[in-house]
């Protein structure tokens, strides 16, 4: 079945040790998305690409594999007058949805009527240890049905791109694609996109390969983004006077607790609960299921 | 002495193997600008720096030392309606002369009355097997005095940057701080800023660490650029049947000789000449008696 035609192919070299050094800012081989351009081919092929029919992954998915005009026409029939963009690769807990439903009340106190959130779950490869797409689809319908967010202002669709923990470069992505299918805000948090220094906790000063600033700060530089605002995120734990994820305060910072990935993914594999409060309980489910069926597999 | 106030100063961490990775597209540690760079400290400091007085090298050359704002009155006083810049950090022959001579005609063509060049060699640190400052600032004035360039509608400074070999990254650097002196038009080599490959021959398709076109093209792209027009170096050749050098002409490619740069040491340093109307004679000689002090010095 022919899918797309390519004209006028170009062949060229593939500069890997350039395009690596450029995009990644290291040229660490244990990076795992460097890993993988090191074992691709050494020539690339681009052109005009016409394409005749929509791919299908028959995966159940497609339904939310939209595409920009697609989403706008979507933000059109809910009738947004402004649309805000949220990125993740990781499941929904309910200090992602006071973050969400914060900025809604900011923007309608700015004026807006009807802002509608694009939530954006990234759909192409992972590294390993994240959880895969169609658990996390249904984690995050689990939150919208149980009403952490609210269902008629916001459109779940897949971000179709590979995550490549390319921190500062891929964040310019992440933020134009969406301003590109029509979002005006867009939420950016502590080190988007970034990851673990390859070579070790002791090669750089946190452990982090970026510095966790430079995201949020080179969205604001960089050229090519004046149609998108820039929202950042604000850091919220679990706050255990109230039993609630909130807002972290520094003034009584022993009130907060911060439940960490790792911590998330013990609980969920020991069958364990996390604090009333810390996610929708249905979508709690679907997580500790897909981590205990790990366990399984893994005897 | 006071030179200079750094006020509101900042100290932060040096991201050495970011920062090389992203400016050089390679990090390897046998590239010369990149060893210094982590040979060099781990904080680094930034500020508001308030200059109080002119910092003086006392080596004969600060009178071709020339701000931005000196340049542009240079060019005023020289009556230039139009001003061309010639980045280089290599003596002068006659076919870089030509090339210069062909741009001035070229814009005459287009209507200027008083095009003006400013000859700006690079004044800062260079690896070794370059030919020093005061050395290539004698050899470009005696070009100039032979009459090969114009002297009256040419203004020789030094450039006070230090050459990096940062190919893509740094001709942009390049070309915006001769837009920032007044310069409208920016002649561009092949390969420029470049360099062998540090890992050797084998390491790229033809043995360079960037691709020899991609300082051009990235010069077209770059924002920040719109006030500066890109003239591409024409590539020039001994041509045997004139005696002269001259553009290469492909349809009869036995007629031309090239003379790499190490050929031209190699005549400069047995004392030979090379063939009659490659270099201004006074020149020569300045570049021929450089390379026999080395020689000697070497024993």
């Amino acid at each position: 079945m022919c899918y797309a035609i390519l004209r006028k192919p170009e062949f060229y070299y593939h500069r890997k040790e350039e395009r690596i050094a450029r995009q990644f800012g290291t040229t660490n081989k244990d990076h795992p998305y460097i890993k993988m351009i090191i074992e691709s081919g050494d020539w690339l092929v681009g052109g005009d690409l016409e394409v005749l029919r929509r791919i299908q992954w028959g995966d159940g998915l497609d339904e939310y594999r939209l595409t920009p005009n697609e989403l706008r026409r979507k933000f059109k029939e809910l009738g947004a007058d402004v649309v805000f963009a949220f990125q993740l690769r990781n499941p929904i807990h309910n200090g992602h949805a006071l973050l969400m439903t914060d900025t809604k009340r900011q923007l309608q106190e700015r004026g807006y009527r009807k802002p509608v959130l694009l939530l954006h779950p990234l759909g192409g490869w992972i590294k390993d240890d994240d959880v895969p797409l169609p658990v996390r689809i249904q984690q995050h319908q689990a939150v919208l049905e149980e009403g952490l967010l609210d269902k008629d202002s916001t459109v779940l669709a897949i971000f179709p791109s590979p995550m490549m923990y390319a921190g500062p470069t891929e964040v310019q992505w992440h933020a134009k694609a969406r301003m590109n299918a029509g979002a005006n805000f867009y939420i950016v948090g502590r080190d988007p996109a970034g990851i673990a220094h390859p070579a070790g906790k002791e090669a750089s000063l946190d452990g982090n390969l970026y510095d966790t600033t430079h995201g949020g700060r080179v969205l604001k530089m960089a050229p090519g983004l004046n149609n998108l605002e820039i929202i950042p995120f604000r850091v919220a734990a679990y706050d255990k006077r109230i039993q609630k994820m909130n807002f972290f305060d520094p003034s009584r910072k022993d009130d907060f607790e911060f439940i960490s990935g790792t911590k998330m993914r013990t609980l969920a594999r020991n069958g364990e609960n996390p604090p009333n409060g810390f996610m929708a309980p249905k979508a709690w489910d679907i997580l500790s299921g897909y981590y205990q069926n790990l366990n399984k597999s893994s005897y």
